[in-house]
């Protein structure tokens, strides 16, 4: 088994109802700085404020009735939770989400208010948890990444880019475990093969640039990052396979130009963005990256869930 | 003389290649907040980050050559003043700025950047210093509202919303000196008078709702406002004619409810806005301007120019 286009198809028929069509928009003002044309697909306006939502949703409505009726349980912190827990409320259905002790205050609020019952645990045990919590109480569990329902919901992504802007040249994507760059480019390449597709991480944690060379799946240090939702140490294996097969380039980005990123978008394009979402226009920026000023360069803005303190990592960042 | 509909369209055509037709949004994620179908009008992304550059622009393609060769001048410490220099840079003529000594050295360093000649001055001397440089030098002055051209070139922004959005409802401008809503209410109204047009000042600075009841100029006391493109303490005359004519209603928001709208639109929106052109949406959310669920409510969001500083206003508010 693996993704196609019309799984993708299929996702966006099903999901459609539960998601904002975000806008892609063109940003004249950041043209000059970055090199190119520039646009961005801004996800960070998508209900629950990431792109977390499609791939759930595209699990949830696929589950049958029994399981419908017994909930589901994931473990997460950050943007998966909060959209586990606000697709199950939108569905009626109950939610349980393992929250590990790291967990910024506001992100716990969040799935709080959207209902979810939440289970307080540490990094190191949350997954064995959520697995006993499958075990006693029925649950299913929604992953966040290395499943095809999941890539198929956020490869809708790819499908909506291709309409908005059907003449892009490069799509860059930022990557964690790996489930938005696969659905995104396996929508993307079936479609039309000639758009690059490009995946940005943090230098601190090349999990795919490594898997790529080693050409197979490899465990990288933790050596920590600023961009709190690309903390993933290992690609996620279906992930892998995709990203092997469709993605052009993979770029490591520094911890200074992911907050060039954010502060450059904030600042000069006027849009609030998570720091994880905007590393590749900050690749840019600091010249890690290289664009030509022909080139149509999507940047897909995969979040903006942070609080106002979160702010000040940029206070004093130049671009 | 008067502003009518074809004096904007022909300020469209005039002006169409030196600005950006700035993108309509709609916000899904403020409409449960605020009550209504929420779009907004994106001028903080238009070039200088603010819907100046059109009245100017069109201003700025009118003159003769021998006035182009002279150069301009005028008096702002903001918008006006950065498209001012802006546009003179573009048409490659010479600009110069009064600045008053209140000026933020933010706004002060982007008149340097587009390369105007900055002089300094007091708030009580700029206008007299202003005309004794166009008497010295032959600069023609170029006003900030209360000036045809002016309001033709600002009206543009009407133009564009009918165009973008022709079933909306309502359309909120925030005003100082009333460049911007004559415009926009002459295009609008001139377009389709069906479509409600509503003014937003601070409650600390009511001059067109106290101009409006007195049916006639009345200068207000300045009571300061945090929102620093909004100070005028009079209307502009023909202004406040075409205001008189074509404006549905006018609101007065309170510094409260105008923090309330740039943090909302930060945090919820994603959007960063400049303090002064958010705050009808403010209004909305502290429950001084009604609105109902079925409106179609169109905000002009005017300029998104602020030094990183001044978010720290918004940090403790609460929506």
């Amino acid at each position: 088994m693996t993704l196609t286009l019309s799984d993708i198809q299929a996702a966006h028929d099903r999901i459609k109802p539960y998601i904002i069509e975000t806008p892609v928009l063109r940003l004249h003002n950041l043209e000059e700085i970055l090199g190119c044309e520039v646009y961005v697909k801004l996800e960070n306006m998508q209900r629950t404020k990431a792109f977390k939502l499609r791939g759930v949703m595209n699990a949830l409505l696929q589950l049958t009735d029994e399981e419908l009726n017994h909930g589901v349980v994931t473990s997460s912190s950050g943007n998966h939770g909060h959209a586990v827990a606000y697709a199950s409320k939108m569905l009626g259905i109950k939610a349980t989400v393992a929250v590990p002790d790291t967990a910024p205050p506001f992100k716990l609020q969040k799935i709080k208010e959207y209902g979810a019952e939440v289970i307080h645990t540490t990094v190191e045990e949350r997954f064995k948890l959520q697995e006993s919590l499958v075990d006693e109480f029925g649950y299913t569990l929604i992953p966040p990444f290395n499943d095809y329902r999941i890539m198929a919901g956020q490869g809708t992504i790819g499908l909506e880019i291709m309409n908005q802007l059907p003449d892009v040249d490069h799509i860059f994507v930022p990557a964690s475990g790996g489930g938005l760059i696969s659905g995104i480019a396996t929508a993307v390449k079936e479609t039309k093969d000639s758009v690059k597709i490009h995946g940005a991480e943090p230098a601190n944690l090349p999990k795919f640039s490594e898997s790529l060379k080693n050409k197979k799946l490899t465990q990288v240090e933790n050596k920590g990052t600023i961009a709190d939702g690309l903390v993933s140490i290992i690609p996620g294996e279906k992930n892998f396979q995709i990203v092997q097969n469709y993605v052009d380039t993979f770029h490591t980005i520094s911890e200074e130009a992911i907050k060039m990123g954010q502060k450059l978008m904030l600042m000069e394009a006027k849009i609030l963005t998570e720091i994880s979402s905007s590393i590749a226009i900050g690749g840019i920026v600091n010249g890690e990256i290289k664009v030509h000023p022909e080139d149509k360069v999507c940047f897909v803005i995969t979040g903006g869930n942070l609080g106002f303190d979160q702010l000040d990592y940029i206070k004093d960042i130049k671009y």
